[in-house]
């Protein structure tokens, strides 16, 4: 079984990150923590705390085909969930031996140099989760 | 300025709840706390805890077109985001008098006899969000 944690941050694909950092600040308040581009993901994050989760905003940058085409399929909406686990690595070592399908066997680097790794959405039914571990070692 | 707590629940729009439910419990070790349905919504609501917050499958009963269009068009996946607020009423107001597009103006009863309110997808730029307030008259 896998230790959850709780749910880290819920992410939104967006194309304008300044106007909806904007918006989200005049309708809920929320004032963005976070501002980091993930250079090798082709993506620029921001995370705005409520409570101890997170809104994050994500944005392709150039190159990033999947994000690209999220926005031209659908427009700005909900992404994925990230879920903070403990042990991401024997985490996804458990979800590999019972079969479930995975973006990444191997977790790699996200925002805040956190391991992060996704699972495949089949493995839900539908939804895209993000198994996410603060790394301890990353200053 | 409105008074939030934490996000209370990330929804996820689905077909064939058992089956969905089935796969978050062999996936995540999830286990529903929760099954409603709102009659008025025309939604059944299945609550599944996460750290202090929630994951919540949503289906349509007989006749919910937003939900069945939702699916037809996207197939199953993220859906909404439902912030926890301290004084709803209090909170639609502020928003009315800033002009941020409403759904409701006032609330309604959602899932576990919660006060609900749909905030206009565009208020945000893409994400619809819900504000949830425990009712604590509701036995």
């Amino acid at each position: 079984m896998i230790r959850i944690k709780k749910i880290d941050h819920v992410a939104v694909c967006v194309k304008d990150v300044d106007e909806t950092i904007a918006k989200y600040k005049q309708v809920l308040g929320l004032e963005p923590t976070v501002r980091d581009v993930v250079a090798h993901m082709k993506t620029e994050a921001v995370l705005m705390p409520i409570g101890d989760s997170n809104i994050e905003l994500i944005s392709p940058t150039e190159g990033n085909e999947g994000l690209e085409r999220f926005l031209e399929k659908r427009g700005p909406g909900l992404h994925h969930v990230a879920i903070e686990v403990e042990g991401i690595d024997e985490a996804l070592s458990t979800l590999k031996s019972l079969g479930v399908a995975l973006l990444d066997e191997k977790p790699r680097k996200g925002a805040r140099g956190h391991k992060v790794a996704f699972l495949h959405p089949k493995a839900t039914g539908g939804l895209l989760i993000e198994l996410v571990e603060p790394d301890e070692t990353h200053g």
